[in-house]
Formats: C-alpha cells, sequence, structure tokens
C-alpha cells in the first residue's frame, strides 16, 4: 500500500489517542453539549445529507447492494428524525464515567477506588447503515471514548456529511474535532493499516454481517467486540404451559425473524410433545413458518395431519434468518441442555416450563449471553434490558457479554489514595 | 506441521470445553475438595517431583537458560511448601461463580439477574516457572473454568509431573481430568494450533517476557489478556511533602527493582526541585540507584555535587528493570500528566504532594491501570489490593485492568425470567 496511506491512518489515530486524553475527563454537561447541537443539526441540515445520501444511492445498484441493502442504506425525513431523537436520548442518559464501582480500605490505610473511565479509542469498522455512523459516534462520546468511523464504500458520502455535522457540533461544544473521525477512504489497505495499530486504537467493534466481523477478528491485532449473530432455541419442558409455549415459540420465531435473538430452533420434551407439538406447530405455519422436523417430531405432526419437511443434520443447528425452524424431540431437560451447549451460538435461549427446579437448572446449565424462563428470545436487547442505548449484542465472554450499553463502553482504572505508604 | 499433532492439540480443546461445562456448574465444595487434595499430594509427592525437576535442571544449561532462569526453574522443599499453602489460600478464598451481579424488574415484570459465571476454557501459555502451572490451574479451577496449560520445554517434565498431581486431585473430587490439561508437547507447531481454535477456547493468557507475549498476540485469534511490564513514573509535585517523596521513590524504584510495578522514572516540578531533588537523588544513590539525567535536573544536581549520568531522549522513557532511574524536571502538573499519559506504559503511577486539587486532578487524568496518590508504586498487585490471589497483572483495558484475581477469571451470563412474556 502507498506510504500515504499508512500515513493518513496512523495519523488520524495519534490524533484521537489525544483527543482521546481531552475526552476522559470532560464534563458531562460539555458532553451532552455537544450531543445538543448534533440533535438540532440533524434535521436542520436535511438537504445537504439527503444530497450526499442520493450520491449513495445513485451509486448503490452498480455497488451490487441488494433491495433489503439500498432500503438500509435509505435516509429519509423520518429516519432523519429518528436519528436526531436517538441522540436526544443517549444525551439524556447518566454519563457512565467516574462512577465509584468498589471501594475498600486495606489494613496498612491505603484507600482504594476502581473508577470506571473510558476505555480510550473505539475503532468501529462497518458497511454501510447510517444509523451506525451516528449511534456509535454519540455512544462513543458519551462514554468519553474517541472513535474512528470506518463505513463501506456504498455509504461514503452519507457518512462524509453526517460526519462533518458531528465536527460541527464537537466545535460548537468546544470539544476536539478528532474526538470523531471517518476514515475518509474506503480503501481495504486503509482498514489493514488501523487494524494493527494497537498502540493507539484500544478497541474494535466490528457492525455488520458475520463476514465482515470473521474478516475484522481474524486481522486485527486490536482487541475485537464481536456481534455474531445468534442460533437461538426455544426448549418446550416436559412441564410447558401450552398456552405459554404457544405464544413465546411463535414470537421468538416469527415476530422479527431476520435479527440475531429470533429463535431457529425448537426442542421439545418428547413425554410431552404428543400434546404440545401440534398446537405449537399449528400456531407457527399459521404465522408462515415452515417446520423442518427430525424424525420423532415428524412422526408427531404426521399423525396429527400438519405439514412439515424433513431436517437435514444441519437444519437442527442452522441458523435461517427467515421463516424456517429446525424441529426435534430430546427424551429429557438433560438432553436438552447438551443439545443447546453443543449447536446454539450461546447468544439466546429459552425454556418453557412450570417446573421452577428445571428451570433453575436449564438457567444454570446453559452456557448462552441470555438464558429465559418463559419469555421471549428476543427480549436479549439492551432497549428490553433497560439499558437506554445498546451498541450492538455481544457474542464475546470477555469484557461484555449479552447487550452492551454506556458501561461496556468503559474500562476501570485504580485510583488509590495513602499517607505515605511504602512496601515492606 | 503433522496432522496428528494438529488433532491431538484440538482432541485437548474439544475435551475442555466438555469439561467447562461440568466445572461451570460444579459446586463450592467440590472444586474446594480437588484443591484440598492438590495441596496434600504436593508435598506427599516431593520424590516424583524433584526428580522430574532434576531432569529439567540437568538440560537447563543445554537449553541456553541464565542463572535467573535456571533458580526460577528449581523446586526446593520450601518453595514446594509455598505452592501447597498457595493452594489451601485459594481453596479457603470466596467462589465467584453464581453471585447476582445486578438485578432489575423491567415494567413488563421480566426479572433480570446479572450472573458471574465462568469465561469457559482459558489458555495459559507460559514459560519455565513451575509456581505458574501450580498457580493458574487452581485459579482457573476456582473459577470453573477449564485450562489448557502450555509451559516451555525447560520445564516440560517437572510440569508434567505437576499435572498428574493435578489430575490425582481432580479425580479424588470427582471432577473430569480434562478440567486441567497440559499440552504434551513443546513443539511450536501445537502452539500455532492451539492459539487458532477460537471456537473452543475462549481465552488466553500469556504469562512471561514481552517477546512470548507478543508472539501470542499477534499469532492468536482467540481473545488475549496481555500482562506487560511496566514503565512506571513517580511525580513529586510543587507541594510533595519532602520525607515522603524520598520514601515513596525510594520504595518504588528500589523495594524490587526487577518487576513491572516498580517506578522507572522521575519527574520533579521544577519549583520544587532545588529543595527535593538532592534529597531524593541522595537517598536513592544510597540504595544503588544510577541516575539519568535531562539537563535541567543534571544542574541542580550537578550545583549539589551529586552523581548523575546524562539522559539519553530513550533513557526518559525507559523500562529498566533494575537500579537506573529516569529523571527529568516538569514545569507544571499538566506538563507532568502529558509526558506520563505520552511515555509511561499504563501500568501504575504515582504523584507526590500535600496539594488535595493536585492529587484529584492527576488521580482523574493520568491513564493508566493503577493511580497512586502518597505511596509507592509498588502496591499495583492482587494480594495488596485484597484480591486474596492473582493471576497477573492486566496492562489491557478490555475485560480486566490491573490485578486479576477470581472475578476477572469470570463472565457474566443474564439470567431472565418471565411469565409469558413476548415481544410487541
Amino acid at each position: 500500500m502507498s506510504v500515504d496511506l499508512a500515513n493518513l491512518v496512523t495519523s488520524i489515530a495519534q490524533r484521537a489517542r489525544a483527543a482521546s486524553h481531552v475526552l476522559a475527563t470532560a464534563p458531562s454537561e460539555q458532553k451532552n453539549a455537544a450531543l445538543a447541537k448534533l440533535a438540532d443539526l440533524l434535521p436542520a441540515s436535511a438537504d445537504t445529507i439527503f444530497a450526499a445520501n442520493q450520491r449513495d444511492l445513485d451509486a448503490a445498484a452498480a455497488n451490487g447492494l441488494t433491495p433489503a441493502q439500498i432500503d438500509r442504506l435509505t435516509l429519509t425525513p423520518a429516519r432523519l428524525e429518528q436519528l436526531a431523537e436517538s441522540v436526544r436520548q443517549v444525551a439524556a442518559l447518566p454519563d457512565p464515567v467516574g462512577a465509584a464501582l468498589e471501594t475498600r480500605t486495606r489494613p496498612n490505610g491505603l484507600q482504594i477506588e476502581k473508577r470506571r473511565v473510558p476505555i480510550g479509542v473505539i475503532g468501529i469498522i462497518y458497511e454501510a447503515r447510517p444509523n451506525v455512523t451516528i449511534d456509535c459516534a454519540i455512544l462513543c462520546l458519551k462514554s468519553g471514548n474517541a472513535s474512528i468511523l470506518r463505513g463501506g464504500k456504498e455509504i461514503f458520502h452519507t457518512n462524509t456529511a453526517l460526519a462533518a455535522l458531528v465536527a460541527e457540533a464537537l466545535a460548537a461544544a468546544d470539544l476536539p474535532a478528532d474526538a470523531v473521525q471517518l476514515i475518509p477512504t474506503t480503501d481495504r489497505a486503509a482498514l489493514n493499516t488501523l487494524l494493527k495499530l494497537d498502540e493507539l486504537i484500544h478497541c474494535i467493534i466490528p457492525r455488520g454481517g458475520e463476514s465482515l466481523i470473521r474478516f475484522v477478528a481474524q486481522n486485527s491485532t486490536i482487541p475485537v467486540i464481536k456481534h455474531y449473530t445468534g442460533v437461538c432455541f426455544v426448549y418446550l419442558d416436559e412441564q410447558a404451559d401450552a398456552t405459554i409455549a404457544e405464544s413465546v415459540t411463535v414470537n421468538a420465531k416469527t415476530q422479527r425473524p431476520g435479527v440475531c435473538n429470533a429463535a431457529e430452533q425448537l426442542l421439545v420434551h418428547a413425554a410431552a410433545a404428543p400434546k404440545l407439538l401440534p398446537r405449537v406447530a399449528t400456531a407457527l405455519i399459521a404465522a408462515g413458518v415452515e417446520l423442518r422436523c427430525d424424525a420423532a417430531s415428524a412422526a408427531i405432526l404426521t399423525e396429527a395431519g400438519i405439514a412439515h419437511t424433513p431436517a437435514t443434520a444441519d437444519d437442527l443447528k442452522a441458523e435461517f434468518l427467515g421463516l424456517i425452524m429446525g424441529v426435534q424431540l430430546v427424551d429429557s431437560l438433560e438432553s436438552a441442555i447438551a443439545t443447546i451447549n453443543r449447536d446454539s451460538s450461546g447468544h439466546s435461549e429459552s425454556i418453557v416450563t412450570t417446573d421452577a427446579a428445571a428451570a433453575a437448572r436449564f438457567q444454570a446449565a446453559i452456557d448462552s449471553a441470555a438464558v429465559f424462563w418463559n419469555a421471549s428470545t428476543r427480549f436479549n436487547d439492551g432497549f428490553e434490558f433497560g439499558f437506554g442505548a445498546e451498541i450492538g449484542i455481544s457474542t464475546d465472554r470477555l469484557h461484555a457479554r449479552g447487550p452492551m450499553g454506556l458501561p461496556e463502553l468503559c474500562s476501570y482504572k485504580y485510583v488509590v489514595t495513602g499517607t505515605g505508604q511504602i512496601r515492606e
């Protein structure tokens, strides 16, 4: 790659690092003033934004975007107002920085405070969703982190227009312009340089499809927090309430089938299946779901005259992200747990049961970010959990797992106060 | 590399993953029983251990070990008793697993518990210290994690003997033997395979010198928690108490100069330097320290007739790990902060001052894992912080920063209980 490009990216990271030191101690009021300004600028700059967005839309077909991708790329007045509203909401959230997470006094009199602080510099690597530009910039800013944004080429003009507004809002609040920077090229070589700057950038969050996340995880020497999509299971226990079994399964599968916390797989306890499965299957089919069944579940549905197709082995651990569901019987709670811990992606699983002991065992033994009892997997979400905002749902186990709100965008440090203590 | 070797390492990781599911819900009593058994086995198996250790010692010179490395490799009856005692101490610590870190009830009635759980499978990559084998095995076991240990070839026979005792202790407590596994080869290709098994291993902790840590960080697709050594600063403020300035600086520099939380660099406020620096320098020299001074500090010491050498630019940000200290004057608190945030490694820094406002500014603005006021940097340590044990001192910002005790070897999951809630 060109030396100039490497120098450009390195310079951006160096300036982000310098800005991060200012942001780390910026008062909440100053950060909120920048956010308030940005919320005003977004609708006020609609013409500029739409013109930039139109340039990206004009190139979308040539860029090979699907209709769904073009839809996500498109900014409308309503979506712009949603963006402004999300900025106002983040401004209204409590500042996570500076909280004393723990305090202790040692026998020698040392006072130790574990204090929440920003991570430092966060790189966001994403594709063609303009809301990611604003969401990530504001969540990083609110949590005192400098951010470096690298969106896809399909969204380059929109991003450039949005980044200019963020810079204007930062300047209005007397915060460093380098606090939020957009990489001004979508050259892949620039990304590769960025992912190796582990001395300057402290965390990479890729937002996008699995191939993007895998590319980033494989090529980054900076720690990456991954947000993979999910192979989520619903398990109907021997003692499941039939009404809850039906409503939770249908909701988990169909309420928004293309997202990560939608259910993909249904397990039914064999002893309860003759009673439960026909009812649940009928409701799923009524909602448009194709059922791909193992032999045991297929036999019950055949007996009941309910449509289904045979499952391949892959179907029973697949992420369909659409109106298809794998179905299989298990002969025990332990078998359900073993199946889920083997074949789920560790995202969101649910047990439906009236048996509190079975639920406790399931919730203890299932190794997933969120484990539900008598509730839809669709609740694994920062807003639904009451976090007020989220930058994504982590499928990692280190640092953050599940919905990542503002506190999860922070690290901590130990602030230790003494009276001259020395170590013996 | 050979297919057999890749299969061997993969099989170890698969069995570790299976064991991790058992460990995750193992009662505290069962884990503690294994630890108690191990504490008994260590002294009881002294002959076997010393014989294995002697094989490694016999090869040490041929392996190119330095006298200091050979010393660290050597097991003695006293060191074996220390190891057994450390096992007993970890057994006595509270079990970190299962604690409810936060609970909340949502308006729709969902009860959300953030519950501490083990990370899963942890890989420990280390060199030639037998205490790492035992320390890491017991800390992972206590925190419910399966561990895979990969020590250097210089310690292979000792490790094999120690791992056999761990296996015996696990069996005595009816825990899976695969909960702690030693990679039975020191072939570098096996390590390279291990570092790519991100589907099975959740965290890698390298324990050793900087080159080992860099190798692991560069080659792992598994998240790595790094424990680099430190370029730690002591700053003597304009309002420093001279007695504390002397004792803290001497202690931070000389109490154990070869470790990561020892001070390497001294900053002195120019206005206080004529009074403070001669006294502190004299005490440092009396303790055997060579002072490498910038021009301004050198002028004061020359005036006072105190020995010193001129510093190169590198000297003023170096990690000496010995009885050498960089010395420079700064003209303000802000200049001290900027110097430290630029040139320290973010490990441990200390301000000496009687000015509470200066201390508060320093502790807020310094971006290091531990920031001390009127206390030695040497206190940045899990035992000194009261954690009861530590697996190291993280220089990372994600997941864990500073001393890592048992809670830092854990992740969390959300346990959500409902009454049939579905998402609208």
